[in-house]
């Protein structure tokens, strides 16, 4: 692989990034519904920059404890505790919740708290500068989202988010979560502002459910647009990158 | 079993969730329309860990009067009411509507009352610590949710819950009622905070009615996403792991 | 049948709810669209009531005239005048039309009036007690739930309105109004408040109309869900609980 | 045809119910889409109960202009300017609009008009005794519905006029538009409110339009709820009581 | 054809109204999504007027600019600034654009000005009797009645102009942009109140788009309302009054 | 090619174009999902014009950073600095964010910025001037249009925008995000005002994505409107005018 892109950490992924994987430095939306596999395809996308490409990574969560992601993954054989402790790998917690359920009076007021949205982006740069990191995940990236209901604002923000991260030198997946279930639907805004779209989607036909993986962008790179199947296997995500989807 | 996962109570889950269970300490979503079997599915878990696996629960009613559920429970063979009194099972009574309707004068302000999130909070841990619960159920959250307005309000104060009850150690089945009644919809929010989602789904095909079990997603655990066939039985809800829904 | 449970009037319905019946006390929303003969489910539920099992019963009319209904339901051969003198049938009427249409100058103030809520709660006692009724139907619910724009006033209000016909003893049939036409639809929230779900449907294939009778949920019952023919005939409405819908 | 009962002037029509017509009294809602001869069907009730059945009727416009309407019935042969010189029958125009595009002034405050209610009623009740009117009809009833955004208003305004309306003895057709094309679509309030419901649609399978009369409901009388094909023709509406409506 | 009639200047549409073509002084609504031949339409129904049936016409523009509109039409061998000379055209823009566009401060207020209403309805008034015209077009209806975000102002102002318009005595087409591209489709309220509507639709089978003219509504006029196929030749458009829209 | 129209670039559009491109001196919205070529096909038809027809071009762009902009396209084997360099390409910036994302404490106002509408027509001009500019590209239009939240004044600035560049004498496209991913969609106020709409679609068929090339509408010129199959090749967009999309 070349030096201006970066793999994915799954093989028929990258096949289908034309074996060149990511733009270097590009903010890449992961969208999928729940059980999709969207924070493990996140964490592969780490595990593997740290174990096989020397790519450090900062795992960024909005939502899940982080003690509970690592356990979760353990099921793929990925220790990430020790990747933590060589400083390949670091987690930042910037879940809003924590703080408010650690102190029992707060109750009241739940959903009273907001993102300290400087102090997030200072993090990452500080995370960044402390572990060389070269890859950033923000899962799920819909909770930071949900502090502007204005459209413009919105849009403002992930542009600003984006070209913050830019300047980092990293590349970035964020996870987002889809809404709707059928083949139809309305595209989020954030695949249009977004410099590449990964699309993880559970099809349902007849009685059967069926995985399919589809990029369905990728700027600066010829890609394979068809949706592809995909699985999570014992040893995490694998994509079939010249099977279809349906049998 | 493992002692990191407690069985569902139902043989046919328990095979789809590989043979392991539900991973302990872990809130789980239990979706499904009206007529779904959604309080079955509750029971049977609470009333199997009560009497096969020595896991005393709590059942939390935020809709139902507990004799009412007790009294239709009664038609599996469950004996609620000497579990209770073994202190291996407890029901908690929130309804909201109870204080009103017993007090003549106040049906004018029908509508007015409120959940007591923190009392029920502390009933939750009071009731756990009394009869030692390994298990606890809500149902439906979807009453309590309608406390909240507010999106972002409505996440935060599940994001709350799911933390306050994971340092329970307890398992907990959170009901969930389904709005549409086809095969695509919306995914409802609940479903990607939860830590494990179920659909006890019906799916009419021509005038042939269908039910459909799925574990649509399970964190830390490698499952069978498939949706399954279902019945209600006489002796609780079974699940038929191999076969397909429509044949 | 057992004296926990009480006859439909419908020969078919009874054998689709497991030859039991419907669970005496229980609330059991009927919910059909226009034409789908809910009035004559109603009525033919007090009807068989009076005079074939001894159970004395209330219409309560939100909408139509008592008048028209009785005048309606004589091409069945059932006399409701008849039973009213002999006490085995009361019609109270609450449509709050009726008072401003009588005093020609309310016009101006047409839609401004409102359901005396405490009014009706007292009727239906008053009533119960008279007559000793054993059954009661509102027709329709509807019109009731009509004043609660809130949500969550609109699910306290007939959470109310349950408990408090619980109390009387009486086993209930509310009737409501379905919005769409297609197989596929939204679930109205009344279906998982109600303890029994019945839905009397006409389905459109190709361009033949169908009648489909489906008892979508029964508490504490187990029960037939698939959907099953009905038809209006001569003697009221007859359910065929061993055909399918469509030939 | 008995004294209870009035024909609808269309021979196919009156087989579909049971070759009774319309109990005479009510207030029949007939829906349609543009151009699905909704007038031609209100004004061919008149022109037959006046020349058949000797029953006088009222046209009241709430839309367009009695002399155009007169103008475009003339192509089925239909004399009405002569039954009104015969006192057979009258037309009441009550649109708003007219009044103010004769005042040029009065341009700038377009929209602003509104229905005389009172008046309306009045004029109704004037036209059936100076006539002495067996028949009514209201086109569209959607322009006078459209004074009442809000829900509720709008139903017990509904309920007022035809309440009103059957106090004056007379038989009514309550033109209403229908919003959809397709055959799956929402029930109208309107719907529920009306003693009768007649359905003008026209379908559209591949290429092909085909025309659907079907009586969704009919309180009081067993019908045949079948679409069946209808057509106008030079002579009016006629409806095909044997046919299905897709060859 | 008769002097009640006027052609549309489209040999096979006019053969869909019965060889008689559009009553005169009705106001027609032409319906169609971008690229249906709208504005083609109304342009050949005022030229075929001017030149084959000596009847002037007038154009009034609400969004293109004139001269536009007769370069774009020059296409299909119209000289419309000939036939503008002899006065047997005028075209009349009220684009309320063009104004704000020449004086360039005006760009911050953008969206802010208003159609001059009586100015336009003088203007129509003037331009007919000056050139004595027997047809007018207002294309697009949809940007005069963007004007009025109320439902009920914006049908009594759709009245208002109809009515007007009828004592020109002259035949009026109104353009309108259609929202929806399937075959199933919400009815706009200006389909129920113009006296004919025109549909040009079309409509995707497969991979294959086809073009789709549909007389949907004519009132006092027995018309075909099948959809016929049309095309946009070098002449204009044709419509084929025999075929069916899909082969 | 005749003076009065001008190559997109792509010899298969071309075609479709009746060989004869688009008009000169109009400007055509070109409308897609995420990943549909959309900037590449705004691009190669500057690139195009600048190298094969003499015709200096300019790209406004509202989203991407134009440096990134340049570096993607260079995959097509187009140098874009070296344009730049010879004056026959021109990149204005005018997005919004990158003001404020220089400024490290603008963060927190996140979303408050707007684009200052006179300089960007200022800007144009200028640019246009500067270079001889013949082509104007806006990508994309949607960040433009969400300044103005209510319809009305959306719709004049669109026109505003259309007036200001056909003046200008370039021929412009606008690029546009679609929503919807199906056959059937709502048609956007946009395809109305251009003055021609190209769709860039991607459509799902079983498991299958095919691209989809369509000129929806094209003022003032026959075209061919069937959807033609393209792809994103080596060296741009390609279409291909005589084949149907899906095989």
């Amino acid at each position: 692989m070349s030096d201006d892109y970066t793999s994915t950490g799954i093989a028929g992924a990258d096949k289908i990034l034309g074996e060149k994987g990511i733009p270097r430095g590009h903010s890449i939306l992961v969208a999928g519904g729940p059980g999709s596999g969207k924070t493990t395809f996140a964490i592969q996308f780490l595990y593997k920059g740290a174990t096989e490409y020397n790519e450090p990574g900062i795992y960024i969560s909005l939502d899940e404890d982080p003690e509970d992601v690592k356990r979760n993954m353990s099921k793929f054989g990925w220790d990430l505790g020790k990747l933590e402790q060589e400083k390949k790998l670091a987690f930042i917690n910037v879940s809003p919740v924590r703080v408010a359920s650690s102190e029992k009076a707060g109750l009241i007021q739940l959903g009273m708290k907001e993102f300290k949205l400087i102090k997030l982006l200072e993090a990452i740069r500080e995370g960044v500068e402390e572990i060389q990191a070269k890859r950033v995940v923000i899962d799920p990236l819909t909770m930071f989202m949900l502090q502007y209901p204005d459209d413009t604002e919105r849009i403002y923000a992930m542009k600003d988010l984006i070209a913050d991260f830019s300047k980092t030198g990293c590349t970035n997946i964020l996870i987002s979560e889809l809404r709707g279930t059928g083949l139809e639907r309305e595209h989020q805004f954030e695949e249009y502002l977004a410099q590449g779209v990964i699309l993880l989607r559970t099809v349902m036909k007849d009685d059967k459910l069926s995985r399919m993986f589809q990029v369905e962008k990728m700027r600066g790179l010829a890609v394979d647009n068809q949706p592809r199947p995909y699985n999570i296997t014992d040893s995490g995500i694998e994509v079939y990158p010249t099977l279809t989807v349906f049998k």
